[in-house]
């Protein structure tokens, strides 16, 4: 299997996302994450549809976009049109989450859901013919820089289980280093978010190296 | 009196905003006027405290922070850390208005109140004593490219009068232009808040001299 | 000034509205008042646009809906394309009020905002350009059935006032009878809002010509 | 195992709404399905209780009363008293379900519970002592004329095994059609929700027998 | 005019409230300010209905309830019954103001309306018939120990004017002391609430005496 | 495995809480059971951390406080300066349990999750490496001097059989009496907290003797 690396933009200079998603793309980046926050259902806001409309003609990668915000209903075609390819939502936002997914997808674009460090699986066991992507939640979603949460690893397996031959993919997120990289992978996941482990340093192409293992 | 124009980025390229930002410092941009959304307050989301803080090495000007998020109190501190020189709240978000006043000035920043269209002035009649500038919004906030409300000329005047010889700014944002700005000073505006007026053709020093008339 | 009757559905049976409809449309009602309440910003759950859409074939009159929502903005488009001629909002319902009525005759709906008993005119201040109607609350919205709260007489009065010459209609809604109907249109109000005093005794056209006076 | 169906007031005529309900008893329905929608649980706005009052004297069959609302507690009364006989909330609004169960049951109703498509059985799991019906949505809540989503016959199979012997009824609601019926009622379901499928050619009681397969 | 004194048990000691409660009154209180906070409305949370009651058998002097909680009107029954005497509810919590009044009174309680230092008058202007007490904060509500806000005796003085000789209450909440006490009772104010200043030292008989002047 | 008894101060005289919380203390208490609500988790309103603190000194057993508030995270601070050892929030409220509980400990305070009668145990499976007391409802949280809910014995054997040999405390509050608590125990319960079942009578330790069984 082969491990797709999606550098989330939380960690690069907003000064100049435009090089920068320029860089990661350079730098053999296969996504670009891109982490939307309303203040609301995280504790933080970042950046909304203006912003990824602007990077897109930076980059022809897979604008891998994370909302963290909710409710989202009212902003998927916002999303849509301003250019992402996967728009991936909180399971624990809104209580609607199969029309959420099916709204997605009838724009065209792939449906993602991401589950919080305490969410059980089984929130998605009924939405597994409407999801492309899985999102693990390694750390509490709202800031860069945290650590690993290693009960998180477990439940990568139990998803990997699920998903089965299905053609969805499985992502984390969240304190992703060479060194917890490895143990994500072995469990299952095959798309690697990092923040700090690919832009430290400003060694970009070295650094997403080294998380592919 | 000197009028002051503060460019909203709103309306500048997000993909390189410290350039934008240095580009409209250098064609002389008294303030920069940063819209902040949360996706709650407005139907739109925008950018957060993480951008104005990777902005604030790019210039030395004020940085005219306008918070068009509910809650406010919540997010003071982290946008008063980022490099926020004045932060001007909504009198309608929230219900405590003094205390985010008192709460924007305990950081040492200059504390702001604006206004949407509909609301009137009465709101502020109270916290004189606890503002710095007062924005009337000329077009309901949310999106660039709107038309100036006349209506809100009306509420110029009757601000200005009621502000007497506080040291208090008078702001306008929404549909400046060359037309409308003489419309907004006349009635006591002393700083203008333009975005597609200031960023369009790439001329922003000829914009800039437009604005002021 | 001849003063039009709006009989309030609140007060038919709601088994056979299209019928009920018809009736007063004979008895020579003016306009159809339709109550909707969504059980958040009044403690009621009436009814939504499907039934307006329902009763729309049964009478060529003026639709008079009357939004008790918060949000309201979701809902404008379904409402316009329900068959109303006007949507009238709540002045208390979300904090743009002034957005709210420009998307209701974006739709080339009339626009129509209420006030409660507690609410003073001036939140109509602002949006006098804006508005086709205004709505005075002489009960507290929710319940058919209650007594005319005196107060509100004066509000009406400088409604008038305030209005002008302008275009704008000045409704009153709640214990309207033959008794208070006097009293709301000497004060200046032209649309009288009644529901028990209409449908009372079935017997509408003598009702209706009551209220007239 | 007979089946009952029970159809859904969603797609009848809102002009007429007691000789529908007489026309759909007669054509042989068990139940009478009444979608109560807030427009805040779900993005609608239908009925509320005076219309189930007014609804009641037209029938003596079972009101099976569907509220997608939230909050629900303090409507609960409200509808006991305008003659339900069963009262659904969805498992997803609010977070004190065994409270609003054992509130409905106060009133001496029967008391149900709705589950979303994406929701997992393991919601009702500590519940089955107190509820009369278990409601599985196959279509997302708010609007008529949506296809059965078919993952739900595994959630209905599932339900019916955890049910055993216990005297809970398992109603399907959503895209029930004389194709999809028999996979409801293979998978364990009893009660079928069905809205085009009875009201459409206006030949209900063809459509009603068509339903039972 | 006579001056009463209603002492804050914000600065009682909670451990035993009793005992202050009798304490306070023995010194000579007029009324006991009970200060009930929920958390949402203002960010504290301290008492609720069940202490109100424990506290009642403790003295016969006016319980002088002051609800900062948003919504209130699920819990003016639980107050009403609970042995408060006024039930005072903030203008800007909820948006039926009116209604609150009226359901206070209906349990045969003194109505309160309370202003945020904000605040405007003119949102009382409606109510004044439904009133038996206005509350004016000179602090921002939610903790003890802060400092007079002095842009209110003008709010004071303006609301004793439009109270006229109706049999209103005009009481000041917030950093009153024997310094600022003569400021609000010059201005109109007939009650005054003081906490700290009632409490230190334990003098309270003294301390009351000195907030007379 | 030795019971602990937490006495719930919700049936204590909050007239003269110190006293009460000696008393049961004396009668050998081993936790104090605190329970907080803000009147929007829970339909009552009770208590707050200045509460907390006034009793801190008057005991130096464990302070098992239970937070029934929703939002959580502004709140952890207040309670763990207050005085708290052992701070319990609800599973259902909020969306990010596992930073609430990463909050708490960084307090240096012991995190408790609690779960409501309705709940499924596997909304603790992914932090059990978080907390260090599990709480099961085996009443509707809101109000004293229910009935044991009976299906939770289930849940009190599963979550025990989850946790291992952990050191994680298994709590049960709810009706709790000499009659159900050898239900809980014998399920692996090893916390009991009783409200009226130790404060009945005046009989404190008798009673509580009376629930170790």
């Amino acid at each position: 299997m082969t491990v797709k690396i999606s550098p989330s933009i939380l960690s690069a200079d907003f000064a100049r996302l435009g090089e920068e998603v320029r860089a990661i793309d350079a730098a053999g980046a296969d996504y670009i994450h891109i982490d939307v926050m309303d203040g609301h259902y995280v504790p933080n806001i970042t950046i909304g549809p203006a912003v990824v409309q602007a990077l897109r003609p930076h980059t022809a990668k897979v604008f891998d976009v994370h909302l963290m915000i909710d409710p989202v209903d009212p902003y998927v075609e916002a999303f849509a049109k301003a250019g992402s390819d996967i728009i991936t939502v909180h399971a624990e936002a809104g209580k609607h989450l199969h029309r959420t997914l099916q709204l997605i997808r009838s724009f065209g674009k792939k449906a993602g859901v991401s589950l919080n460090p305490a969410t059980p699986e089984s929130v998605v066991e009924y939405v597994l013919d409407s999801v492309d992507l899985i999102l693990v939640m390694s750390v509490n979603p709202g800031f860069g820089g945290q650590s690993f949460i290693h009960s998180q690893v477990e439940k990568i397996r139990r998803l990997k289980q699920m998903i089965g031959d299905r053609p969805i993919e499985l992502e984390v997120d969240g304190g992703v280093t060479p060194e917890t990289a490895p143990l994500c992978t072995a469990a299952g996941a095959n798309v690697l978010v990092a923040g700090s482990a690919v832009f430290k340093n400003g060694t970009y192409a070295a650094n997403i190296s080294a998380l592919r293992g």
